[in-house]
């Protein structure tokens, strides 16, 4: 595995594989890597001849008031976790050759990215959307892998690719769980041992939406509502419950297609967000 | 030559030329060619295996009040004119293939935007940026060919393809003119003939700011009165007339370094632009 930091030359080592008729697959994390990120390399290394993955902590991805110098990071564990799932070429860029002096282009996606978390995170998804097309540009690749576990991203980055027109397929992954069904999260570690215990609740929730919607219930409030009562029963604060259109991410009253049940609920240590499709 | 219609096929075709080994040399225009557009394609067809051009009048760069509707278009003169010029794919997409239903990412620059010609075009350049983000991702080229004429647009769009990191080189071409100076333009033609010939004022104002240059003026508003003099003489109303940093388009009072002296001006039947660099 080589790992390299200029996006110049991550760019010409990927146009010289391309060259040589390899394929490419691409996992962009922001490191701090756990057993959901290396399912989505797993994933990529089965169907590529070479496998890029990234580690960059996105500085425009986060608000002012949001925890990017806290995130946490270990690059050491991180390489070596990398080497183990198969990459070829991890590129480590940094903050400074990411974003040059003058950075003045933005990517922005005006439709699916006002609602959910878009709503608590404004900007959050420019900053995603303009350094996954950096990103794309610099890896080249003919596949990137994405989880599940960030459905509005997903979303988003599919829109994005459509709407840009870019030569590069999305492959998603499902989301991975600890023991008790908690989403796997770099941001998990921030959790106190008490709320470690109480966020299954979103897992929770979303089992019970899944029970009463195999069971006929059809009226998103119903289902919300269910949700929104398993939650309140932790230290956890709402940041929100959503039933909307798995494809406009527009509200849904009445469940007649396919539906993304979307929440996020902050706890003193961390924001978790979770989700689940039903109807599909 | 071939005419492809879809985006879909264009990317495929640029795919499977590149997967041979070939460049792609691109020239965008909007189509109505006139020596200026053909000069980039000659250009384009000396440096590469497979030359391609689009014609698409891009719906998303005009403004409300603007000459969508009016600007002019041929198809059968322009394919006859790609085919002598050495074209081998003639993109040429509907809007409805290129900006299909929920389009929503917009690819938005937030600097040198603001100024000269995105004064008085609100989203023009967001609308130049997101097609062509689209268009070099459809027709894959090694380099794209940019008119100098358009002076903000090529400045503009060396900053996406820099801060987007594209894969992409862009060479300039040069300005071509009437015998009596007049940039070519495609809205040349709607000049009434009084108005025609008052129109190489543009040209001569840059001469004569040329002129002081040479014989050692530095000062910005001398230069830019010599320029408004020879316009106020004919029917033209002065959009601006701007001398700004060449990089960063930011205003220049005194020319110690490489300057963009650009200029618009609105005549009943068309609005003009031209522009020279000086001290490089």
């Amino acid at each position: 595995m080589k790992i390299i930091q200029s996006p110049a030359e991550m760019q010409s080592v990927a146009q010289a594989q391309r060259r040589e008729g390899k394929t490419i697959g691409f996992v962009p994390t922001m490191g701090f890597l756990h057993e959901g990120h290396l399912s989505l390399m797993h994933s990529a290394r089965a169907r590529c001849d070479v496998l890029v993955a990234s580690i960059f902590v996105n500085p425009t991805q986060f608000g002012p008031n949001e925890d990017l110098d806290a995130y946490p990071r270990d690059f050491e564990r991180d390489e070596k976790l990398c080497r183990e799932a198969g990459v070829d070429f991890l590129f480590y860029p940094t903050p400074e050759n990411m974003y040059l002096d003058g950075h003045s282009i933005w990517v922005d996606e005006e439709s699916l990215s006002g609602v959910l978390c878009g709503t608590s995170r404004p900007g959050h998804f420019r900053g995603v959307c303009t350094v996954v097309a950096k990103l794309l540009h610099i890896a080249l690749p003919d596949f990137m892998v994405l989880g599940e576990k960030d459905a509005q991203q997903l979303r988003v980055l599919r829109r994005m690719v459509r709407d840009l027109n870019f030569p590069v397929e999305i492959v998603s992954g499902p989301t991975i769980r600890e023991p008790d069904g908690l989403a796997k999260s770099s941001r998990n570690k921030y959790l106190r041992p008490e709320e470690r215990a109480e966020a299954v609740c979103l897992f929770q929730g979303l089992e019970k939406a899944k029970e009463l919607y195999s069971a006929g219930e059809r009226e998103a409030n119903v289902l919300k509502n269910s949700i929104c009562e398993i939650i309140r029963k932790t230290s956890g604060s709402i940041d929100y419950v959503e039933i909307v259109d798995d494809e406009t991410l527009k509200p849904v009253q009445t469940l007649n297609k396919p539906v993304l049940v979307a929440l996020a609920v902050r706890f003193p240590g961390a924001r978790l967000i979770d989700n689940a499709v039903l109807g599909k």
